[in-house]
């Protein structure tokens, strides 16, 4: 079954098992003339990395990543991307006991339900080291959003019980990366961090959320009724590992207010443009951007993954056992989640922007005018 | 721009505005051989329809569906169908005031600017009243879900600050079309229809949400990483006018849950398959369906048309000014969103039941054996 | 199963058999601001229309067109385009006696055997008649084209043994629909009608080819590898009932030309830009649109249905028969099929301009400026 | 833009450049199940490699595929295939003089004019050296039909003006591997041979075509309209590189055809079904596969790359040039395109088993039941 592929004009189709060979994804339907270097992507990879600090994962993995195709003399051609990573510390051997006795909550018995098998080194398939791939398709959409003058970030602002403080677009773009958590807001950084260590002594682990936000977006994104913003939006980030919910703008919240408390009115900008008094509707009206940021939450449940014996049914055996699941994990989800969501936010928009015709799916020529190769052609017939 | 089509397998492609000549959607994909006419529709078209109570529009829309084509003698053919419903009650006079001046929270203003035009009439092709072309279609992916013994339902569980209590699968079937508010917590239903009616008097209107739940869903739907059971729910629901939050499971709570909380154990049923012993996952793992019931919660804002006026600004007069919409509407969405929402779960399932290969996407063979045109090759090149 | 529609950005979906009651499409990614009316539409609809002349079956089908939505004041919105034809002359009883024996040559037995079931009058959905909902689709396209300056005209070239000689466009355009056969070369035309008339005499038909050319197309048109132009029109004019063969540019010819003689030397246009001295490539290079003209060949082979009697196996009775196909039918098919090729280019032509970004998939502001409902944001973060 | 992906249901993504660093593919919607190794996938490539004779281009290749991902203990596990092939041989220097200056019908001028760039060395992305990608991804296509007892073959049918007689399938089956041009009429094989002898040392090239023929295919593959079996062949042989022309059937002898000559009539065969007495339909009636031998014909244009210097005009300079293409090339393109066409053909036809449910899009269990991963849910809710 497919199901690999992501974005209808930017497209991303990604292949790779958490303890295969190699994780690697394709980006077809970058324009042409944009300047794009591995480094470009390492970056957004050194985010999501394993083993970045106490809170994560201790698996050993650089998660380099080569290029193979699509980029010529420093910049894309407009032919498909090539992304290879491959992976270094495969350890499947600690799985054994799960091959026929699914752990709890995993894709486990799913997978091996529906294909009547399954890759069942380290979840396979259906593991967030998946993600990798979204991160470095994503790195790319990001690169193209910049040049548009578009901005997006996400923090964590929820770990269990704690909760931080409404921060602003420019706290986020500051404080986020300042610690292991990626929570914008230091104080609250600080307790999440404490809550963390207290559920990692205790063998257990965490769920939390990440908000996300994107500013300098153009009105008229998104192709309501199906496709509308919020509906791909919608797609995206339910599409994240462990993701229970998603909400935009006042999200479920909104059950509790009256029409005159949300409704924004309209007033005029400095350049005598209709502008809303507010951004209540989180910067998507009927479907579409409405020029305002963009902002909303996702809820990441607690890691499956934890240092304590559930109980599970052999299928082989037939027979009931205690298993603890040992591999390495993650004791939360949000701190690594960070650029996985921004990833999924940058792929939605960057594919409405070449939908939406602001953006040329061929070519957005940021290329050195005597790059040899170019041409334009003068004649009318071209245009 | 495009976008008025859902689901892969199981197309479904809407035109029609508000105020135009007619509403309507083809339904490409949908295998022979099933029993239908134009009352399995009408029925569900019927729980939409305006008018049919007081806590709804008071627009007289009959909503009569004529089916066009893919059905023969009262069964489906393989073919297209092809479904018109006619607008009866279209009155855009009363939108006038707004051509130029957005309505707050409304699609107008994202609309004009996107497409330099928009059909002002009602809210043209972004009012709600499209979701009669969803409904349609759904009505038809319920009835061949129900000969899979799939079952779906939902129900309203908040209005404003009142939340139903839980309440089981069988008490929604039974309980939830015996008030107009569509709960099936009848004391909440009656608390619900007070508070609708308080706002109603003070000219306002209010938020709210709908539970959904399927069951007898079998295991295997959804396609990760992209195209999971659970991203193409976000997709569907976020869809849905006015939604601002999709949940399933524990939704937001998970972010509160440790991991040995929310992991599900394994035990044997009775036919001898792991099988969890508790669904905090709500029916799907690894964003594909575990055979668990799948459930979860959209969350409505408040109607964004109240009769009270709130400030807007003309970008032909360049001046500001305060408006109230007339028209005629609904002081609150979730009660006709109900059935919206049962389809497209019924949507998303059907399209995910033939996109695994569990339903047959050529022919159903409801149809009884003397039926004439019939023909079952024997022959092996045929098999 | 679907395959109702076409397109990628320009999405046409059709619903309709033979002998239904109405045939309809929805055209999903027309831009806004276009200027369309019904009588746009029926103009070509009526150059398929049958009863037309004495090479045409003698149904009566007015084939008048409706719009249902997508327009207002004469203009498109950007919303779907709804369209409805209904069927007048519907007759199918005639068909009877293939209801279980299945016509030769006709889409009868894999219908049956495929679905199981068959709408049997006239071919049901399997008949050419749902091609006027193409023709109606392509009309739409054609104004988008022709805003463009691309122009496309396509003419009969071949009836039987007869072919015409090589005509120029301006040729096609002005003299090929002078004649029923609807041949730019006049002469050829009356030798094509004389042997039509005498396949008609005999109850026989005849099979023939039309040529197409377009003129103005852009270079840069086409997405290789998969979606070359040369590809999409492979599918298109491949999807038109009834034909054998696709060619462009040399088509089978090439065959047995050297590289010397089919390779175009580079010169300078008039604007100095490298234009080919000769346009043997069909104006397409490595499947992408090089500025010269596209034309190229599709072979209709003879009509099916034939007033004489021919063998056929009924799957009921499990008898041969000899039986004749009564309905009305026509001698021949290219002269009706030259709208339905120039429509099928002209969606594909439409598909890549949007795919390209040569056109503006959301507005095409051909509106006068004083439309009242328009709104263009000056705002830079509307840019 | 996009365009590099094959397949709706079994999609083929491919990415890389002629003197890239890598050639891949990941093949998406393989069923889990399936037996599959490197060498199964090598055998074609080896068949389309090049300095395989003295007819095919010097170039050193070995086209070594490496599987990344998707397989495990030698079945695939249902998730993507990641394929990657080295480039080993890469010598982009001969094509210096052709950077600005477009060689005589090759896709330089349409690749720069796009996307204002190019990859120059060999052709970059239009080079037909992609195909080596298709033809990976076809071997595992063809490997699913042998399973369903669908066999299909291509062989060279004509070269220049030298035409093989018509041949059986089985011929096809013994000959066609085993001379260098890979036409199955030996005596036609050798005089082709010395026909292309002739051109290449008169520095020339020449054109031909290829026969293509499947047994086997079951009837009902096909979604007329728009995705009939005809018009999905004709996408799929129309995007080979150089091909010129589709034609199935009859293709364009049609033309000449009457009804009564080419209407194939009906019997019974040995089990009773419907069966033409003739096959001059070519195995796709109504768009939708019979049961009878689908077979057609591809034609393919000369090598563009000769050695003998040709105009070509530089952009850069404004001059006039005659060159010369160095590079290693070959003669004629049918007998490495043979396997090009049946990795086409079979890639078609295993969508459409999928698409029409004749296959499971999930699993084909082909896999020894012992398999310890595997699980076969037993209880109903999983039916």
């Amino acid at each position: 079954m497919n199901g690999n592929r992501f974005g209808r004009l930017f497209q991303v189709t990604t292949f790779g098992e958490s303890h295969g060979e190699a994780m690697g994804c394709t980006v077809s339907g970058c324009p042409a003339g944009l300047e794009l270097s591995a480094e470009d992507i390492q970056e957004d990879l050194d985010r999501r990395k394993p083993g970045q600090s106490m809170i994560t994962t201790s698996r050993g993995e650089p998660d380099a990543v080569s290029i193979k195709s699509g980029i010529q003399d420093g910049y894309t051609t407009g032919t498909p991307i090539g992304l290879v990573i491959q992976n270094k510390d495969a350890r499947s051997g600690k799985y054994e006991p799960f091959i026929t006795a699914p752990r709890p909550s995993h894709g486990d018995f799913t997978y091996s339900a529906k294909f009547g098998t399954r890759n069942w080194g380290g979840g396979g398939r259906s593991s967030a080291r998946e993600t990798v791939n979204w991160v470095a398709a994503g790195a790319i959409a990001k690169k193209i959003l910049a040049r548009e003058g578009i901005e997006l970030k996400a923090h964590v602002n929820q770990i269990g019980d704690i909760e931080a403080p409404d921060v602003s677009f420019a706290d986020i773009l500051e404080h986020s990366e300042e610690n292991d958590v990626r929570c914008a807001h230091p104080e609250t950084a600080e307790r999440m961090q404490e809550r963390i260590a207290e559920y990692q002594e205790a063998g257990d682990s965490i769920g939390g959320s990440i908000y996300f936000e994107a500013q300098g977006v153009p009105v008229g994104l998104g192709a309501p009724r199906f496709d509308s913003l919020s509906a791909r939006l919608g797609q995206a980030m339910m599409a994240v590992p462990a993701t229970t919910a998603f909400e935009f703008g006042l999200g479920t919240e909104a059950a509790e207010w009256t029409g005159t408390e949300r409704n924004d009115e309209w007033a005029f900008d400095d350049d005598g443009d209709p502008t809303p008094v507010e951004n209540d509707h989180g910067g998507i009206q009927g479907g579409i951007s409405s020029g305002e940021p963009i902002y909303g939450e996702v809820t990441l449940h607690a890691p499956t993954s934890i240092p304590t014996s559930q109980q599970t049914a052999d299928w082989e055996t037939g027979e009931l056992k205690e298993e603890q699941v040992i591999g390495r994990h993650d004791p939360v989800l949000p701190p690594r989640g960070v650029p996985v969501v921004e990833a999924m936010l940058a792929l939605t928009l960057v594919d409405f922007m070449l939908l939406s015709g602001r953006l040329n799916p061929d070519r957005v020529d940021d290329r050195p005018g005597e790059y040899d190769t170019e041409y334009h052609p003068s004649s009318p017939r071209n245009e």
